[in-house]
């Protein structure tokens, strides 16, 4: 996606401003232009500020509208493909663009309690969720009085605009919306840390299947180079680490069983803070290992 | 299976005997009309005894009959159920009755290129195996010598008729040939067992999927009444133990986030001595835990 | 000690009974003459019961004469060698027999201060504590009211006089008093019990210093034959366990840095249930441990 | 200390570098004038170089010269006042400063079965070491042919320069001398980083004395805000890291024992490498804690 420097939203005419920003909040610009008159902006947060405020101090209809402008999740609209640019790209990443027939059936029907129940259509900033955690939503959101799923509509909206600024402003310092899952490796038979050790990152779906999102092989440091998420918020969900650790002890020259005791190691945890940092290392010998959320 | 008392057979008829003990090495009633002679036996390992140097004491070529004796491994005998009981019940422990279609022709190619290699068939003593350890074992003894295997298959021969007998005749004290797998649980965070934990016992294929073993809950005392596998040999193979520890932390009154980071906790292991104890405890507060292979 | 058979008691004269119980609760031999009319006891649980509804049954009057029976806690009379021989050994146990001027001068003006503030000798019963628990104990209690106090004297009273039952009396069971303090050591480098690790069981003081216990050696288990502390309370107080395995990693042939990373490894723990079975296990390489409370 | 910049010794006559540079090497100028014909120096690193090789081009009498113009460890000299104030820095870091008469005698028959033996001083770079290596030193070396310790003398001398450069000499790039104690405390209970907890570090002598070094509380990363040994070697020797971590627990509205079960937990652990980075971690529970050594 292009970005746009923050310097040049400065320095850009109003109609500029809001062309370039116009769906932050879907399909209204209306934000856009109330936010406009508060530049220059010093940080990609005082912008969020001005537009939060903006969405903030629409009137009762007008917020009513913005929620309604907003599309069904993994609705028909989706599988036309007539959805903003942004929509399409966000429902894709929690994998909506991705259901089964059934499972897009009771997505539509819970569509359909949602919007009957409340008026509105169900609005989640799916980039913090996976289709569990979106569903465990549905669930418990149908339960509220609608005074407070206005709100929580609302503030889901902010949320969705706040990474939409995030993806398409770039300024010196990022807004802090970012999760993380890392980990590292040691080898606590040799007291350093393990090297080369292949790890694998799978999102698991409630049916038990596991959905490969990255690896990595650690380094000389037994980290990984990279998080094996980062820079982006965590989807709330069900998640599993692989360390094949069984060859990294063979190389030691230790004299080990066929099979070895220890070969994969499967750590199994859930994430229930999009924006949470999650250490999660592996402490191994052939024979025991020990895990822990860390820091 | 009906047992006999092995008091009953130091008082048979010698023909009784052989009638009771003729199909512990397959087709071979000589084996135990050797042994015959050297009752009483005062216990199963007597008995074992008698009948492994009546195994031994065989001529080559008698010792090659009796190898000969043997079925072919999910060979075409199995599936027309012309095999001995004996026969079919092991056959079926490792799962060597739900092949598909697929890993039948593999056994069938691996047979008949054993057979065409050595001139008897491949025999393994399968109760203490799984279908994945078995296909290693014929990928590595393929390599062998004759003279080598011929030794191997003699010695799988006399395991076979040590468990059958093990089953067969009772008698105080059994003969050693049991493994395990057993676990305890413990609540690291409030210092005491963790009660009420359900346990489950999976072995693993080498294509992923799992197959459900035991299950159990944890008692007083943080352990299984039962071990998940006790009182024969423990296939080799690869296994997991899943705990599902959420519900117990949370039924402890924790402030726990909604998904906890801890639910099922999986503990992955290979099992290479199948008259091993593995003992795998989990050691866990909502935030970590540690397994070591126990005693 | 001498011990004497519950069943000789039960077959006893009542005369020879009181003689033989007169003492297990201090100079009160009252008590027994009340539970002797209750006999024959099928077990020390029986006999206890009987002893301690006798206890409770007293007047106030008695009661509190049996309270004003107890010696002062490193008192002159147990200076002057002038305390009932139970009383002696009792004190000795938890080391008010090895006191300095100082702490003795200072058990002397908390026993005034509590004589004077509740008209009665302060009672604990000694042999599940240590020095270092009663004076917490003092500090706690001189904060009572009267009426609890005398009531927590008699609960003591009702302690000493059961673990005195369990010394003098001889059953099939014993009465359920005793604490434990147990360990065992795992390698969880090579997977198996570490034999022959070096143990040591310290108590020590506020000022710091250790006082060697018990000492022990790991067997093929990776456990001590017997608990380092067993079949009597253990007394409420700081502990630290002392593992030498250093030589035991030695021995296994690993390349270790000299000196080794680890060689004794201290445990430091705090014993507040006298009654608790408090073991707590090692599990070490050359390079990490992990240590818990177990069961 | 008085330190120069290494640009400045770079720009002065070669009078001036000789005299700033003169008790590198003990009482022996010359090695600095051999230097400085090298200059300029761009980094510390090749400073060190030129002195070194200055030193290893010495003549085999200027090398047996420089050697012998070492004091004696804990000799009469230091008792004297007699030492270049570099000599009294570097005794005073290990201790030879503080020994008892016993010790300061079974030093003076140490030194004086090396002087006998080889003619020598003996000559350690002390601030790599405490009291206790010295002594494993002279016994280790005291085995040594002459040659060996000619050579051994040699290295330990060129050492005791790199560190008395890396004081004296500010450029900006220190040499890479340093090792580390570092820690961490992980509350394994609540899943994130031990504020608050006090960490004391030790080094404990032979005769079981421990001699308090540094403290530090852990800050909101669970980290101490320094190490608590850094920017200088190590003492090869004995430590003991003390967490006290019975208030924290008590401190998040824990219910406890009284007295805890865990309050001061040490970590005993000796430093092989001088250089070397020892981070030494703290996962704990109230009931349960894990040590390693880590990265």
């Amino acid at each position: 996606m292009n970005t746009i420097l923050l310097e040049r939203l400065n320095a850009a005419s109003k109609a500029e401003f809001v062309a370039a920003l116009g769906n932050i909040f879907e399909h209204t610009p209306l934000v856009a232009e109330v936010a406009a008159d508060r530049r220059p902006f010093a940080t990609l947060d005082a912008l969020l500020q001005a537009m939060t405020d903006a969405v903030r101090s629409l009137a009762a209809e007008q917020r009513l509208t913005l929620i309604k402008a907003h599309p069904d999740l993994a609705g028909k609209a989706a599988r036309a493909g007539a959805l903003t640019a942004e929509s399409t790209a966000e429902q894709t990443s929690a994998g909506l663009d991705r259901l089964s027939e059934d499972e897009y059936a009771h997505f539509h029907r819970l569509n359909d309690a949602y919007k009957s129940r409340f008026g509105i259509p169900f609005i989640v900033c799916v980039r913090r969720h996976t289709k569990g955690s979106i569903l465990r939503e549905f669930a418990r959101r149908l339960k509220h009085e609608r005074e407070a799923e206005l709100e929580t509509a609302l503030e889901e909206i902010l949320r969705i605009g706040a990474l939409r600024i995030d993806q398409l402003v770039s300024a010196p310092e990022k807004l802090k919306l970012s999760g993380r899952i890392s980990t590292h490796v040691l080898d606590t038979h040799l007291g350093k840390p393990a090297v080369g050790v292949k790890v694998a990152l799978f999102e698991l779906s409630a049916d038990g299947t596991a959905r490969l999102l990255a690896t990595a092989t650690t380094n000389s440091d037994g980290r990984t180079d990279h998080p094996l998420i980062g820079g982006r918020p965590v989807p709330i969900g069900d998640y599993e680490l692989r360390f094949t650790i069984g060859p990294y002890f063979a190389a030691t020259g230790l004299t080990l069983p066929e099979p070895p005791f220890l070969n994969v190691v499967p750590i199994r945890f859930s994430v229930a803070e999009a924006e949470g940092h999650y250490h999660v290392p592996l402490l191994a010998t052939p024979w025991s290992y020990v895990t822990y959320r860390g820091s």
